[in-house]
């Protein structure tokens, strides 16, 4: 692929970017909605081409990435097909895939070949200024395709995330939304109760915290715009995941209030959560 | 302080031992239940003296500080009542502080100047062979002083910790277990809940969990042993700490299972979880 577009040049968007820019290999165009972002671009000088004017990025293109907002996707992409180079790779890397990849398929269907992506990189930091070539150094990228995806798209995607330092997984759309209800939604909606309650609980809590709780709630200082788009986009399984959570909680609840604590059941909840998070193979 | 006595070769107590060997002001004496802990230690060069002879460590020791578990602190204290010299200070590192320093607190009472500490330091990995020099630096020790404890004991606990690189915060050991129960065997319980809530639910989960995940959940590799014991001792704090985080939780299950999301209560909970998180000052 000789020219890459980059749609958004947030944290994901700016850090693809670099990434590309320094293995040298291809032209990023970089479109931002802000003449100030563009003004940002240049000034980091992450892209080739940074450009306020959509046609202008996409155009030649062999392949355009969709950094943008999730509830932003679809807008953008009507703009994109139409100046998209016939056959082009079209992927994004949204939070949440069932919708997005129902939308963009549809909208890229028989102009361009659209397969959904998810490059599970990022922080709590966000921005351009935020970027870093190494954000995807060794993360999972998961690629969502559909009965209606060219295979080639699927091959081409894979080839693109393992290019920028990505493994990647396939999934289909549903599995992805409910996985990462589990592992990255609900986990990121706990982080923000643990910080909620520990201040409305207890004024001297956060005199006293340490690496634990740093750790814990890493991810609540996420941007609030940005996840509350993830969860109202994702509400029906991070809802699902939700109440299975509150149960286990009030399982250990009633281990806990029980005039004798049940020290099996105790021990049980403890060792079987450690075997289970020990056996887990994190990425990086 | 002369000579220093340390009751428990684990983590804390191993790490303690190196820093006080590094700093080199003072004889290190290193209790253990165990000949092969002794032997441990003795091949780790991490005390003066190594001993499973809880007279000859304690015995000219200007300070005992226990590193045990919590439920094993009470039974080990009688037996170091009987040789202490009389006015060593005398502290602990538990992680839960009422009934330790009720019980230590009297049978130290008339014999040695006991007050109560607790070093947030530690990490999901156990024993000796995890101990390291510089554990302590930068962390919170909370000091828990009640109204039978002797004035110089605080000053004097409050050096110690300063010395071995901790900041200190002075608190009533009520209050430390309150708040502890917010910010550290709260957000252990729910780590757990989100390992086995990921795994009962979907098989794929962890097939794509990225460092959110890892940090979220960290804390739930501690060993089980300690932390049932922790849990247990304080299950009054936890469980009512438990209640309001899950009725918290089920406020947001509320707002994402509406059939419009309340966009701006979604936001509002996003926003106020991440200002008050940048708002802490983390230690280190």
């Amino acid at each position: 692929m000789k020219r890459i577009a980059i749609l958004g040049p947030g944290l994901l968007g700016g850090s693809l970017a670099l990434k590309l820019r320094e293995a040298g290999a291809c032209t990023v165009a970089l479109w931002a909605r802000r003449a100030e972002a563009v003004e940002e671009i240049r000034q980091r000088a992450c892209a080739d081409v940074a450009s306020t004017d959509i046609a202008q990025v996409v155009r030649d293109a062999d392949a355009v990435v969709f950094c943008v907002p999730v509830e932003a996707m679809a807008v953008v992409a009507h703009e994109v097909a139409k100046f998209v180079k016939p056959g082009a790779l079209v992927t994004d890397v949204g939070s949440v895939k069932a919708r997005v990849v129902a939308e963009l398929g549809g909208i890229f269907q028989g102009k361009a070949r659209f397969v959904g992506s998810h490059p599970m990189a990022g922080s709590e930091f966000t921005g351009l200024i935020s970027a870093d070539a190494r954000l995807f150094d060794g993360a999972t990228c998961i690629v969502t395709p559909d009965s209606t995806t060219a295979p080639d798209a699927i091959s081409d995607a894979t080839e693109f995330w393992h290019g920028v330092g990505c493994r990647v997984v396939r999934l289909a759309a549903e599995e992805h939304d409910a996985c990462v209800a589990l592992i990255s939604h609900l986990p990121h909606v706990v982080a923000g109760a643990l910080v909620l309650n520990a201040a409305a609980q207890n004024p001297h809590a956060f005199s006293v915290v340490g690496p634990g709780f740093r750790d814990s709630t890493r991810v609540a200082s996420g941007p609030p715009e940005m996840w509350a788009g993830i969860l109202r986009e994702n509400a029906a399984a991070v809802t699902s995941a939700l109440d299975a959570l509150i149960a286990k909680l009030t399982e250990l609840r009633h281990i806990l209030a029980a005039r004798a604590v049940d020290e099996q059941a105790l021990h049980a909840y403890l060792a079987t959560a450690k075997t289970t998070r020990d056996r887990i193979n994190f990425p990086k």
